[in-house]
């Protein structure tokens, strides 16, 4: 840190050996109607693909292995970017502890593009049943399901979210596009296992919607996969050929935030499932933990944990227990 | 440049101050169709927005501007990453020259998401009247809009698209979300007008689709941009009133690649209109030049002149057009 004027304090300057941004998993596919304006005839376009941004760090730190970082639902890989109130996102925070960091958008989102042919069909041949459907969370759902702050409805007065740039959040949510298409959370499933074929060995970082497509790819590919860590997973469901084949190498750590007292939600049952998980895994001589960040003394904690005011700290203690426990 | 085992060469370290990313041009609606199935609860969501996408060099070039990067259509900021075939990009590129980068998607496409109201309205209500046409360019479309490369129909022969690298350009193309929706096109020139108010005074380089949001953008604000950069712009509608409040001040270069001898296809025309934009700039007094490659002696560019092989090269040139005129 380089201390300017007396009192603010700056980083360090960010020294990349490269960066840059690729696509994989395409799949070159005819539609019938890739417009329903404009140029309309039929043709090729890419579908299944997945937007990939990386840096790799001019210093790489001995023992930590490049992450791969997935954003969950109604978010894009904008999630571990700068924070909602302008400070460092884990990305930037992991390059600069020395690990190559590769930022995705799934599938049929984002960058990534979707395919619009099902809607431009439905337009030009009145059909709308064809439509699919685009979830978007409102800001009041975020808002909640999120656990991002006070309301009259929810004691979070101790709330780590940023809460005064909640626009800057909530301008990040975007439609949940390819959970509308065939094999939709699929896609990015088999994208991630192709990803981790160009990368070679990696941790495997991913939130929310996309625990299950944590545990999905590392079970196509457990060689790759050094260690899979689920930020508050929506669901931990591992079956018992998974432990064995898979959790038995592969080292799992989920980690949850701070439930405010809301024993009644939807947040402690899925925990719940995360520790049966460990418990499981653990007996088959694997080696999991759960976090729950209440019982190491870290209250206040949100579910978009990597926008948190105590963002780097958490950041910190993943690499700490990937150092332990990622060979 | 570093050399390494006698014969392959790295470029050096990047250095950056700092890097991030935030959106501009936020507005908040009422939408009573946020999904179509899942939670369905009207609420607020952020439409309009605009991603953007910055990095800053440690060593800051004396003369250079920010610089402002804004894609075409069926493109996102992906346009100037890393190229098809995993050479530098322009973003990259004007950084290590020492410029601050700032890199956007459209408002409504990408990273900046879209409202998704009426689709979803739409299949709840079997309207199939409100579906929006996305319009996605096929590769067969692009493949000759844009004078990718050879084919039977065309004598690119020495083109210098990556045409090996095809699959990874086609991967980037996406729908052109936006330009269904109300004022879509606006909302990018309102949000570019936004982000310079941001970041102060800036060079706007625009391409494609973009040349008439930059020109909008400029008349928005002229105090803001310190020059335009229109690469093959479809566009150079500006009208007199436009020359004399905008473009005396705000110097103006247009950049057009290789027709391939293709004089009777749109883009002779279109930079025809660029001739003669830059010769009424001039006629009241103003800055403003139009450079055809092949008058330069540079054959083989295609529309996609960041991607091409000679890409740094165009970049320097743009570089020193505006060290001479970008005051």
């Amino acid at each position: 840190m380089k201390k300017i004027k007396g009192s603010l304090t700056l980083p360090a300057p960010l020294v990349l050996a490269r960066q840059g941004s690729f696509f994989v998993n395409q799949r070159s596919i005819h539609s019938a109607f890739p417009a329903a304006a404009g140029v309309l005839e039929p043709g090729h376009i890419s579908v299944k693909v997945m937007y990939v941004q990386y840096q790799v760090p001019q210093a790489l730190a001995p023992g930590l292995h490049p992450l791969i970082l997935v954003h969950g639902a109604g978010h894009s890989g904008k999630t571990y970017e700068e924070t909602p109130d302008g400070r460092m996102g884990w990305a930037e925070y992991f390059v600069r502890c020395g690990a190559p960091v590769y930022v995705v958008d799934h599938s049929g989102r984002a960058r990534s593009g979707f395919d619009p042919t099902p809607t431009n069909q439905a337009l030009l041949q009145g059909r709308a049943d064809l439509v699919p459907a685009f979830r978007h969370f409102t800001n009041e759902q975020a808002w909640v399901t999120f656990r991002l702050g006070p309301a009259a409805f929810t004691p979070f007065a101790a709330t780590l979210f940023p809460v005064d740039a909640r626009d800057q959040y909530f301008a990040q949510l975007l439609p949940n596009t390819e959970t509308s298409y065939p094999e939709g959370g699929q896609n990015t499933v088999d994208a991630l296992a192709a990803l981790l074929e160009r990368t070679g060995p990696a941790v495997l970082l991913v939130h929310s919607q996309s625990g299950l497509y944590g545990i999905q790819a590392a079970a196509a590919c457990p060689d790759l996969v050094k260690a899979l860590v689920c930020i508050e997973p929506r669901d931990c469901m591992i079956s018992d050929a998974q432990v064995q084949a898979v959790f038995t190498r592969v080292p799992l750590l989920t980690l949850f935030g701070d439930f405010f007292g809301l024993e009644t939600g939807v947040w402690p049952g899925r925990m719940q499932a995360c520790l049966q998980a460990v418990e499981r895994i653990r007996a088959a001589g694997g080696k999991a933990e759960n976090i729950y960040l209440p019982q190491r003394g870290i209250s206040g904690n949100s579910h978009m944990l990597m926008m948190d005011r105590n963002n780097q700290q958490l950041a910190g203690m993943i690499l700490d227990w990937l150092r332990l426990n990622a060979g």
